[in-house]
């Protein structure tokens, strides 16, 4: 895959400081393109809608915690509707593509695109790419309909099938063109969004009539500028029940420690909110926070104060956690063995053999992963909701002639927001902000810090509000 | 309950339009109070955490879908902890009461309050007030301790125990005199904000150094200016069993018709998002858009209709459409029938008599009311991270000494609120609004509207984009 | 329907008192039927296994409670696989209907027979009624394949519709005739089973080889000799929901009072066991014991003794309970409001205007009718597996030959019962017997019974360890 | 801990071959014990009950599927209250201890023992022993009030902790002695159960009139003679979670494999009901059937086969699956690799390892380990009823002098048994039995068995109708 180098960021800029970025449009590169009256505007139920468009206008602020002297800083361009749209409803033949892992709520953003696209402009060619990027070229497709797609929103996975990798921009974009296809809505997290990226250049550089939608996906939550990505909610929800068993398996046993893996490979947010949402967990260790094992102020003498003071402890744990002990511990091995990257057996052993070598605490130590069988619900009715609006909001970006751009939701309202600002970093829990905070002191855990080194502690991005604050604010 | 006439507004005006609708503070009307360092400076938790406090001058707009030329307009102070604080720990004596009817989230409040009070402030002075305002005066206290309500936030319902009404202000204050209390948390609903705003009032009036701070509590989310109350999105994922038992009910009978009816006394949000989420039901009906049975683009027309098409549909009512033909039906009648006034029964049986007297269309109607199944679940995941962030919002308020305010999430960030912008009105659906279109046409039911007719509906308020957009926006 | 009338008993007597109640085969009027090897011989899955056909003497007794001297008594034949069948593969036409109303675990049997009949016995014509009985001869046919039925145990209801009613014993054998049908399966409760057997008999009054295969359905539990009826358990599981939200209401309010309705309106198993299973409720009311509201050793007493002992309570009562008060107040009130047919809604009424009229005791009542979303959820794990076991046992009787039966648990152990066995009497909770003490105790409510009366309570026909001990024995 | 060798059978024999396998009473080594009317006779809620009590002769017969002239063999003594009991309420002081593993509904039994003991036969003297049998003698006790458990069976787990091994009967039988303890419950598995047998072995000869009764518990339905134990459905229905997300992670990814690890050491019991119940498994692999993974016939072979057909499959595997290939691997290994004894990992490698080297199927493995999920849950409904009754049947055996045996469930009714038929072997599927067959033929996988290896399979003791058919029979 091609590094996404020439994506050039459209600034508009207004009083007091005001900046939108904007996103990409058909007509940056093709001129003369004829414009449709949105079918909407004959649709019954919208028809009733007096302030149903959106105005070209509309933008929402990135960054909301304000001073009354403040400037007014990025904005993105709000989703929804236009009275205008560039394709006309026989014209487009969308696709649909889903990358990466599972996450509640994929089968859901599915059907809504095909619904939207459907119901409110009367498009009924729709093809699904079967199996990730790879199936652009190696896999048949499969012909989407309403009918077909009725009722995959109650079901978990993707009826797509997904992969990782398989992105030849090449090949992909070959198959995009000798198909016809003129709207492509490609679903998953970072990596995609990259590919998204390039598949759009190369578009652009081919100067096709064809709109590129990205839509984030991440179970992980960190994909940055939006408040939060589908399927988050449903995740920490069902996180519950990992963490309420290893609470009664800790408390069952004398010196009980009840171990819970979850998602986060790089940011920490599901392990930190299904924490906050507990009250059981008496450690929370994500790859954000770095912390160490032994001597004082480190994991295992804090696991022997709890196991003193309650007889029993619950040790949350991000997938990537504490990668940069696993690494050295790798190194000093040389064994290559694999198992050792599970962070949790990895911790799990690294408990049981500190306890059995101080041979006076005789612990019981219980290791749950819940990942699959969380990854794997359908989502919940609040997922449901956000997928469907996600789609809808996308689909009306598609129509109007917007590219390159993902759909997200800054500060509760759905934007179109340019790929380049989804794919520079990832969101990631800022360990010196509130949330973190407010996490440890639910936990009473150490820090793993002195408060000295908090100064050097690496911050994230120019929006350390955003980043604190992005799922639900303080 | 007398009348809250006398609370002013204070207002802070900055540049390019900018306004702060500031809650009143204990200086405004005490001066000289004392103020303490914020405990939480030397809290290991918070002490690593450089950005922990809250700016003085931090707001949040209220407004956020913006042109570049758009004046800033209302902003609201930003909840969060305070460099300084006006009552020293071992002063502060607290309560807790919770009013009006149950919703899911009341016992993690409850119990948040305690812990922030505890573990962040060293207070260990809290009462609870049993059985709503009453209990200010007519019941006995009960000492509230972090240990007692540890695990309350897994239980639905209220440990306070709850009533409607009983409010008598002069009771109310001189018993909170009387006991030394000098902060009081108020959780309930618009007539318990109100109410909330008398007490601050006569405590005002009196001169008494007390800090009244509301939670709003409606599972309806009828209160305006915030986002979301808590408890909604549980009501809408619970409520989805109720909607999926009609499907069933009415897909295995001949025309089976299945009723749900849900909460949604003057606002229909649970009816629209519960529909939205489910996609199984036919039609939805709302507090806000009047509909009619008999006739042309009638409701008996429609189902007739989907019987036809389809074989069997899903209503969905909440419990306060339709009033105006039930009031309607029950001067006819002078009856005083209790029964019809429940909406679902009542709607349920006007149906069976239309196709009765039809004689042509057996149907078999099933009527679902699951709204006390509802209300007494445990909040889930989302909403006790919510409740807790509330909770602690609210007494980093108290304890910075402000009063008089109510502490709501204001696009997605935690504020505070003056009274009177709460209960100045109650939040409603606004069916020319965006999210009403999405509805009919995820539902394909008929407006009930003219075209023509739409011109002359009453709108809500300043601030249509928040009202259409607070919870999942676009 | 016709009154089954000549439905003749077939006896086969032993040693010690031994008797065995047979069912009807087809040779009992149809001579030189030919046989054919059981298909299962050639199956890999059935090869292996040594002990695989039913033994023809194999029988189970239903009494099995017994002393070192007591006669063996009835005995069932013992349900399964017979070495050989009467029916060739390709000569099957089989039919299945479904009854009366919904009941968790439809769609598991209708997948389950489907599946019997073609993986192994390699039976590919299986047809639908849709509707109930009156889909004989007044509605379409569905034709019904594995693949059709693949997932339907994971959705609540029965894809073929259902309806009450619509027997019509010579329009249905026409229809059976008229298609070539040879194999019908009923699924259904008491009424369909009376149907069941009065189709049996016009069957075999027209000499055809037609096997009749009845399966009991009755979420009640109502129906005599069978362990239990499918779906109950996964009923009284879901019941607790609504036992719960109801204890939280209560336990909410001052004087509150929890009022849930469950289904049984004969029988009061479900309310029994879901009152055990629960432990929350106060009071639980059934069809088998009367109980009276005023006066001494009454139900008002008894909750304002529970009210000033709590402060809450929780009622749980079946649909049938205290018909006998209900049919005295329509006389003397004369106003045919049907409303009041609806105990639950009666005895809420009556209990509010109680309290009302007392003056002096406030109480907060909550209503909660789960009735519909108990019938439409989905089967639970443990009566998947019943009901494929029901499934797979039935469709083994049909092939053998045998008609009007039906198949059922007695004892744990699959069997074949005759008609009249199971449309005698209706199953029914024994007062006088130790689970209905069970229930007493551990509520603590009054029996509503002088010691005297008991010595005159209608028992429950021949069988009392049965009726007590169906479910769980004791 | 000693072998139970002089544990001695006492039968009772009758006519037409019945045998009574009785359990031992208190007299049988103490003469001359006092005896009491029975309270429950006083008790309000019983003495309305004419056959509440057990009559003396009561037995159920352990082999129910019988020809007409069958003898009748053996039977257990049914359990239940007696008119006379051998304990004064005053005179009874009662311990619990739990044992072995968590299993849904310990807390029920728990607290079921404590009320029944108090509200039936009013004692009020009840120890909780902490930790397993070690809690006898090395740590502290606790006093267990009705009040103090009466919301314990909501929670999973045991509120007295447990652990493994810890038995040393001389200090046990000590600590009861010292104590004053007269009736020992002891709550657990196989081990527990023979620790128990020594601990009566002791007593009795010591002489003490200490009752002790043993309640099996586990979660694999690992103990003979009884039709399954308590906890079983509820592992049965949770493991339903895992069995779907193995699912929808299989059918999401091209050549998905889900592997799903359940409970069960030495019987496949939980594995198979789970595959039974939910119909989208390709492959359950148990300890009882013997599997190998190369060549025809083979478990690749197999998986190879599905996924050509159908893109996916899911595989169940019980732990104890598969050992000797295992046993074989670590024996060539030397290196006691302790993760290689998670048989989930285990087989999860080999497979990868297989398709990576035949290097033209590239598959996509999931791997769920939903143990403690599953085992830390509170019971269901069902088991909460079971558990209740169980924990009441107990308690009228002990109060009623006897000792030395086990509460179970036979053929639906609740009888007492000797020790040693509990723990002379162990309950496992009977692979050459009917409900394999069916395991088999739903799943479509391959025996590993030629049909003549089957007649040298080991058969399960003298009851292969009570193996094959013990939960719901056929």
């Amino acid at each position: 895959m091609g590094s996404p180098s020439n994506y050039e960021t459209k600034l508009v800029e207004g009083e007091f400081g005001y900046v939108l970025e904007d996103v990409p449009h058909l007509t940056d590169y093709i001129s003369d393109l004829p414009t449709y009256p949105n079918p909407l505007r004959s649709n019954p139920a919208y028809s009733v809608v007096k302030q149903y468009f959106v105005d070209m206008d509309d933008s929402v602020p990135q960054k909301i915690v304000v001073h009354k002297d403040t400037p007014r800083g990025t904005h993105f361009r709000r989703a929804g509707p236009r009275q205008k749209v560039y394709f006309s409803s026989d014209e487009v033949h969308a696709c649909i593509v889903t990358c990466g892992g599972l996450c509640p709520g994929l089968n859901t953003v599915i059907r809504e695109i095909i619904h939207s696209l459907d119901y409110m402009y009367g498009v009924n060619k729709v093809l699904g790419i079967e199996g990730g990027y790879r199936g652009f070229y190696a896999k048949n497709t499969i012909t989407l309909t309403p009918k077909l797609v009725n009722d995959i929103h109650k079901r978990g996975g993707t009826i797509l099938g997904t992969s990782r990798g398989g992105h030849d921009t090449t090949k992909i974009v070959d198959s995009i063109q000798d198909r016809g296809i003129n709207q492509v809505y490609i679903i998953g997290g970072d990596g995609t969004q990259k590919g998204a990226t390039v598949i759009y250049e190369e578009i652009r550089k081919r100067g096709l009539k064809v709109a590129v939608a990205g839509i984030p996906k991440t179970i992980d939550n960190d994909i940055p500028v939006i408040d939060k990505s589908f399927g988050f909610d449903t995740a920490v929800e069902e996180a519950q029940r990992a963490i309420n068993a290893a609470h009664v398996e800790a408390e069952s046993a004398e010196n009980g420690i009840g171990v819970v893996k979850l998602m986060g490979r790089y940011s920490g947010f599901i392990a930190m909110y299904a924490t906050l949402a507990s009250r059981d967990v008496d450690c929370c260790l994500i790859p954000e926070s770095p912390f160490y094992l032994e001597g004082k102020g480190g994991l295992f003498e804090y696991i022997e104060k709890r196991l003193k003071e309650n007889g029993h402890m619950v040790l949350v744990i991000a997938e990537g956690a504490g990668q940069e002990l696993l690494a050295g511990k790798t190194e000093q091995d040389a064994s290559g063995n694999k198992l050792l990257q599970d962070v949790g057996l990895w911790i799990s052993q690294r408990i049981k053999d500190h306890f059995a070598k101080k041979n006076k605490m005789p612990i019981t130590l219980k290791y749950i992963d819940p990942t699959y069988m969380i990854r794997a619900i359908p989502s919940n009715a609040s997922d449901n909701v956000y997928c469907t609006l996600l789609a809808q909001s996308t689909v009306h970006g598609a129509m109007a002639g917007y590219t390159g751009f993902t759909c997200g939701l800054v500060n509760g309202r759905h934007t179109y927001i340019p790929f380049n600002r989804i794919i520079e970093r990832q969101n990631q829990v800022v360990i010196t902000d509130r949330m973190w905070a407010r996490l440890l002191s639910s936990t009473n855990q150490p820090s793993f810090l002195e408060p000295r080194e908090t100064e050097s502690v690496k911050e994230n991005g120019e929006n350390p509000d955003a980043c604190a604050d992005n799922i639900k604010g303080t």
